[in-house]
């Protein structure tokens, strides 16, 4: 098969690999579309995210869609043919962690993308079977790779414990943020604040959920919780200090690793702050929210790419307007067709 | 004041009545609009609701709005104008219920329109300045009103503890299913299944936020929650029958004090059932949901009544097609004006 | 190896099996200690509980614990020698119940001693790896057996949401009314109430950590929580009316079906009412209670047998002051040694 | 009446004031015992802490018990001649914060000793009814006194979830420490490991329910808990890299307004993070724990003095050993009777 590979001096190439086989309880998946996340382009730019450095060549891309195209020992032969969207772990389900139901904290995991683990930049996958969810016909294979980030936004806002009616400010209005917001929509709150610097992405707040669209640092009513999809201490802080008395705290964005943070403050209020690594048990509701139209993925799709268009696809984020670029791992190159606007199930451009 | 009024022996009389003084802390409030509920026809009926009984002539009605005419010690007189939805309740804020937040369980509580205590089918009324809450121009009288039975719905979906995306099933499609169901729909509920023998009340419930209707006993597939709004034993099994283990079970419908139930499901499944009574802290809620325009309230009006008509408001519910009947203690007789078919803020109509 | 197995005719017979192989990710453990739960006495005497039907020989048994004599496939060869507490439930990793954390209640459990699922009175049993948990020396044999029961009355408490200071009445003084005593107790509750006809067992519980006994039906004062462990359904409804507003209800004794419930009570006062069907993630927490003496299940084993005496110990719940039997599986009968009043972790008797 | 004042220069007088009168609602107290706080002792060192500075001549003290004497309008006059222990909060029963049942979170609280509410180094305090809470004979002044440390305690455990069978790591072994080490050994927490850099205080922190004591910076076995009573930044920091994944971290200890903290850490194991300021409806289980012997209070007071000893009881904390000191109001000077190693419920000393 053919993978994209990003190597330890961060340039990246297309190479030929053996597919992988799948383990008992695995099925192999035939990738068709995969997001690209601020983490691949944080690799691709800088070898490492905290621990975690690329000292061998690794395949990037953790929000990935496909088809099953062959399973391993126990899993349901019947399976063949079907569409999933992938949940990208492998946790261990005999630890502690995974047992309480946390499977995403197993202190064994595996998690695509991340050293040494290889990701979804590739023809094909493995992953095991009941982390590759079905998805029926209606949700595009651009939408069923991005339930990855929608899942962030899911698990951003149970933590963040705002209910119906509620308020909630999130600091950050990019891919992440705009999945908290529409998450917040969906959820039926009624004030949704997004503070953003940039005026083209505060505007695109207000399409994605957004009631209120501020500048950093000004604004005032207190809200239930502040969601930080930023990862800039500044932002952090003044979030903090527009929380009401017993409210939620959940840092998202990664940024420093240690942050100057206003204890008093969260001990008079007695906020609850707390952070999100990954998700468990989203995809059901990922999909419900998709399916009835609550949160639209496929509006924030804005670019497009090929396997050999990699590095390009990793840079998107330096184009204005781009929200999230999709890469085809079954194309060399992404050419739009004739109705390009929105991307069909059925992946178009240069066949190799 | 005029007050309509019921006397033991079931009759209800208009009379004049000395208005209420607001006790310190109070304000003295002027009532535009009272919806019908279920327990004021059940009164007018029987003449008791399990151990409270009509032995001395009760004011009923306790679905109430009004403007502030005065206050008492201890309040400020600025709110003399506010227009307010009244939450009719005077629990006593020292018992240990109310000082945990569950101050709808105070054993002091003192209840509009429950024996000894007089409800709001009256000119005026009193009751504490913080469950007088204020209502913004855009939120109707009616609306305003309604904020009480919807309490009862933000209280039963915060009881069934299901979550944006998940399941619900709601038995009964009267008012208080209706007001379930558009809760549940602006939760983000992805299946919101109403079951109800009545077709007529069945489509309408697929306007008030049900996803699917059934009729009782059809259907099949495992919801996160089942909320009873019938009271009706059978209805209440077959629900319970629904639910995936560990979901959870709402009782809100009041029906035969004591109920055949199926332990033995309850255990295998662990799920979690309890029941409604009151509700506390949703005002602040409804405001939100009303005035988001996620729960619409003023649709659910279908029968205006003045005080002198209350004995046909309460028998209204016989009427088909009946949802909620509003009172306007203000006219003998209510008289729609040309543009009818919406409430006005300000009252039309027969004045004395 | 050598198993005691019952008949569809109720009979009991000792009989040459083949020993079990582990699947991968099992261990193999010899048997040394099996409690008697009265689900064992119950399918003794009536051949099912509920839906399940002793249709072929089963082997009962599902309180134990032993030595770690083989691995399967996967597992760290080094746990051979192991001594382990059983946990004797086999989910499916892979459902939603246990994806949540809530292992017990996956739809695909296999469950020792439940049709058609063999249990461990035998000499050799297998289960997953993660389900055989290890014990230190100062834990013996019979206690580690019962970490299963002890485990019934963690759940229930956890579920009964009763805390440090609080109170709790427990209906019933068997095994299980004991184990949720003595946890209650652990816990700090200041007021633990049992309910009990009988006068022996009232006196017992008070060893095990009630602070109060009472006869069924007297007594007043309002508890955080009830416990029912009895399975009559009077008890029950003499419980849920002691249960202070918004308290809860935890049903752990099997009984009937279904039962004549007070649900306007129910909803009066918003109880919340619940089941223990299984337990999950309480292994750890049984070890921590009794290794440091908060919990003593030593004390509560009454009497041993061996294996061919297994008729003998299923009926012994019928000898008055009889708390917890013991089976031996690796003795055909058993036979006190001089220090017999404890019994050691090296087991004595008649060997075959 | 006579009270002892905190003047503007730092300066500590007794003078003679007017008693208090009850409001509405309200009950006299003849204060009979008050534990000298960490705060008292900061605000007569520094004249503020944070935002609350000493302007006006202020009475300090809030851990307090004693007599009611008079009750105000509305209040059970069979009240006079009880025994209560105080909870020093003046909180608005109208506000969204106290009617959820976070009335400790009241923005109008009026607490004692705080700026410019007078405290209970005096000789007579008024409190709400409901705040001042009866205790029974058994329990001491002293111990009545110090429910309001205890409550500290209290709401920490309950925010720090750890529950029986558990564990938990508190940093610092001060007044504060020990009681949450207290209230976590009442809660059946089987491993209690406290930090502090004080040798003496190490051994003290066994007897008061710690079971492993360590310098700051060693021991290395995950926790579920972290309870910071130091209020160093250093061992918060070590103190969150001892919580497993989505465990509690709880902050008590006042220190700095701002501290740098591992906010990767906090994201990547999903760590809680949250402080306590105050407490709710912690009263009845500080009574419950005290009654039972769960916890000892007693013995914690190793120093008593005097009203017009204010100053030295204020510096207590300087002598090596002092745990708690605590003041009699009604005594010009303390002086030890015969049996004075405890302390009587019938204080003796220099009467005035």
């Amino acid at each position: 098969m053919r993978a994209a590979v990003l190597h330890p001096d961060l340039s990246v190439t297309t190479e030929s690999r053996r597919s992988p086989d799948p383990e008992p309880g695995d099925v192999t998946v035939a990738v068709r579309a995969v997001g690209v996340c601020g983490s691949d382009t944080h690799y691709f730019r800088h070898g490492r995210i905290g621990e975690f450095v690329v000292r061998e060549p690794l395949v990037l891309g953790h929000e990935a869609a496909g088809v099953v195209v062959a399973v391993g020992e126990g899993v349901d032969p019947g399976r063949v043919g079907e569409r999933v969207s992938i949940e990208p772990q492998r946790p261990d389900p005999t630890t502690a962690e995974s047992r309480r139901g946390d499977y995403h904290l197993c202190p064994h995991m595996r998690f695509y993308a991340t050293p040494p683990v290889d990701g979804a930049f590739a023809e094909f996958v493995t992953i095991g079977a009941d982390f590759a969810h079905p998805v029926p016909p209606e949700v595009s294979d651009e939408a069923a790779a991005l339930f990855e980030p929608l899942s962030v936004g899911i698990a951003a806002m149970r933590k963040a414990e705002a209910s119906v009616g509620g308020s909630v400010l999130i600091a950050g209005a990019g891919p992440i943020g705009l999945m908290v917001a529409q998450v917040a929509r969906a959820s039926g709150l009624a004030r949704i604040v997004v503070s953003e610097p940039d005026a083209q992405r505060r505007s695109r707040a207000l399409e994605f959920g957004a009631t209120t669209v501020i500048e950093p640092g000004t604004g005032s009513e207190p809200v239930d919780a502040f969601v930080d999809a930023s990862g800039v201490a500044g932002a952090v802080r003044d979030g903090l200090a527009r929380v009401r008395p017993g409210g939620r705290v959940v840092l998202v964005g990664m940024g420093a690793d240690s942050m100057e943070l206003p204890v008093s403050l969260i001990q008079n209020r007695e906020l609850v702050l707390t952070g999100v690594f990954r998700y468990a048990n989203t995809w059901p509701t990922a999909l419900a929210l998709v399916r009835t139209g609550a949160v639209d993925l496929d509006a924030m799709v804005t670019a497009r790419f090929g396997l050999d268009q990699l590095a390009d696809a990793l840079d998107s984020d330096r184009t204005p307007g781009t929200i999230k670029a999709v890469v085809y791992p079954s194309l060399s190159r992404y050419q739009p067709g004739p109705g390009a606007d929105t991307a069909p199930n059925e992946t178009e451009g240069t066949l190799r």
